[in-house]
């Protein structure tokens, strides 16, 4: 689907879409025979499978496991190979840094060398989410002419790095070796226009590891992830939504962002306390995009039965959700997590479309096995939000 | 599948393909719970459906309610993003107007306005075919210098408006507001090539303006759907096919000429009647495209029930077909029109299709549920006709 066509077709309408984002739902079978999914006791979510078309989803393309990056704007909507979002606009979205087009931002890690400047930790220990504010205003003391320099503090050992100025290129290689033992690289500049920024943030490392000299464990630094904002077309652009996100982890938030969502406050950590905040701007959005992380924690830590449990407590808030009573619901996942594995994987994704327009399959049970049978069969992705916006009535006839 | 590769493994054969095309079949569920496709008593497709293979196609893409152009365009084979077709083309073609390269044809409406020019009824009261042909004659008198002017008798209120002559363009807006207590709109050219068709255009419907001043309710005309004949390679050159149209309304009789299909006269409008034509040219042609348009119109007017009465009324002649022994007989939709949305939607299309070459799903019944279960899957339309060429033994292997 391309966004001109999409573009040519969206009319307005005064329909509320939620999309549940269960972070990593998908999984693989356990012991049991049964995936986390089909563990987990969902009476809520079997029923409204019952009344939905289901279907399994790949985020990116068939056998190929997301990041969360891609794995999100697969199910946003967006061609995930043709968009690219790189970590470090990530993390800085997720702090609410407000990115400029002459920035270039990076994840940043305290991290601990030995005297001989070999890594000997790449995460400095995970130091307090204090100590690294601490070290952050250390670092914003270096200055180098020609460019402004920010460092955020995002939590524990992790920091953001921004390079603002003209001429920054983002074609740059990372100085995290992704092991120990050995020292971290120089960044290098893969084009022409980024050797600026190659020569910034290299004299920023150096300045860097004076300043921390003292500070062991977080004698260092680790720079990956160098990105600038890439240029999508927001929802309200291309979908014609008011879209909101509620989601707690920042870069989620930070995805979000760049679609032009407004990111909404939660006040604490549930889903239930995410559900508050739906029902307090119900009326003001088009478009939520809740967002759960948990059940993808619970699979990279191959924990099984924890995985279970996140999906049976979303399971249990359900009728506050129903309650409000929502044009289109869809729940799906932007990828699998099977604890099996332990980390993303590339299975696809089960997915559930509610509306008072869908053909139900009558299969009154939410599981990857269920989805499988159902009548959206497998898609990519990112043809679900055409298919979303037709059901809340948000699109007219193509062609005569 | 792009043609390139289609053409490379065409080969003649003897064989003969009627494919079935029953205008917005696919449904949604009544108040029974099933769809009108699956209330109707039609024992005749259900014993094909369980020797045949089903599936669900996308006339266009996943959410996207087609017109009657791209949704025949893909059932027909044809990326219906790749080629367009403009309204005024069909309904030209579709009374059997012979457009050359030089032409720009448009829809027109007679319509009603007040003393101040602003629009009281856009289809003039739907006048009788007869008012519309003595109007017609009036517009005929027009002469505009360099260019040669057509004007043809659609039905009622319709009429096809044609100018033919060098340097007409296409890129026009159109002079209906598509609401009523406004003034028409002027004709814009979107491009430089397209100025003289508009300047063209403007004087026309100025001068038809004069000669309809006391013809009230037809006091005026509205002009849409500008468009030039699109070079869409034919049946004969893609699949290798002497196709031929089964069709008794004149969009349809349209889109089939327009794929260098050959339009057969039908002696009546029931589907008894297109089947009459079926067997009397049964020898003369490789494809046969039938329509039947009465399950779109029942499902535009809301009437779940007349939907049902008219697939019943299909299924019921369904013997005369096969006792012809078709290769191939493929049953379909060019989209789906639910009596419960009273317009084309979203919803992919049911699809069955027979030969002595399938691997028969065994599902005894042609629904759209049962269709999401079937082994074609979920597929985009335009990646059935190959299948049905195949089935019919006119594809040889690709590659050594």
């Amino acid at each position: 689907m391309d966004f001109h066509l999409l573009k040519n077709v969206v009319v307005p309408a005064q329909t509320r879409i939620v999309m549940l984002v269960l972070d990593g739902l998908g999984g693989l079978p356990g012991p049991n025979g049964k995936t986390e999914l089909e563990t987990a006791h969902t009476p809520h979510l079997d029923a409204l499978a019952a009344r939905s078309e289901l279907g399994l989803l790949d985020p990116v393309a068939p056998g190929i496991a997301p990041g969360s990056g891609p794995g999100h704007l697969g199910i946003f909507g967006y061609a995930p190979l043709q968009y690219e979002i790189g970590r470090g606009v990530l993390e800085a979205l997720g702090i609410d840094f407000e990115l400029t087009a002459k920035d270039v931002a990076a994840r940043g890690n305290f991290a601990s060398v030995d005297a001989a400047g070999l890594l000997t930790d790449r995460r400095a220990g995970r130091i307090s989410t204090e100590t690294n504010r601490e070290l952050v205003q250390l670092l914003r003391t270096i200055k180098i002419p020609g460019v402004e320099i920010f460092v955020e503090t995002v939590k524990e050992h992790r920091f953001v790095f921004v390079m603002r100025g003209a001429g920054l290129g983002d074609a740059l290689t990372e100085t995290d070796p992704q092991r120990i033992g050995v020292p971290p690289l120089p960044v290098k500049a893969l084009d022409a226009k980024s050797r600026k920024a190659a020569r910034v943030a290299n004299q920023f490392v150096a300045q860097a590891r004076q300043l921390l000299a003292d500070k062991h464990p977080a004698n260092m630094i680790l720079l990956r992830g160098f990105a600038k904002h890439p240029a999508i077309p927001s929802y309200a652009e291309v979908f014609g939504l008011r879209a909101a996100a509620i989601a707690v982890y920042p870069m989620y938030r930070g995805i979000a962002k760049l679609l032009g969502m407004q990111t909404l406050p939660v006040d604490g950590e549930t889903f239930a306390d995410e559900l508050t905040t739906l029902e307090k701007y119900w009326n003001d959005f088009d478009f939520f995009y809740l967002h759960v992380k948990k059940t993808d924690s619970a699979g990279e830590d191959g924990d099984f039965a924890r995985k279970v449990q996140v999906i049976e407590q979303v399971d249990a808030q359900m009728p506050r959700l129903l309650a409000l009573k929502p044009d289109v619901i869809v729940v799906t996942a932007d990828h699998s997590t099977p604890s099996l594995l332990k980390s993303h994987s590339w299975h696809p994704v089960p997915v559930l479309l509610h509306s008072p327009f869908v053909r139900a399959d009558g299969i009154a049970e939410f599981g990857e096995r269920a989805c499988a049978r159902g009548s959206l069969g497998r898609m990519r992705a990112q043809e679900l939000m055409p298919m979303v916006l037709a059901n809340a009535q948000r699109l007219t006839k193509f062609g005569a």
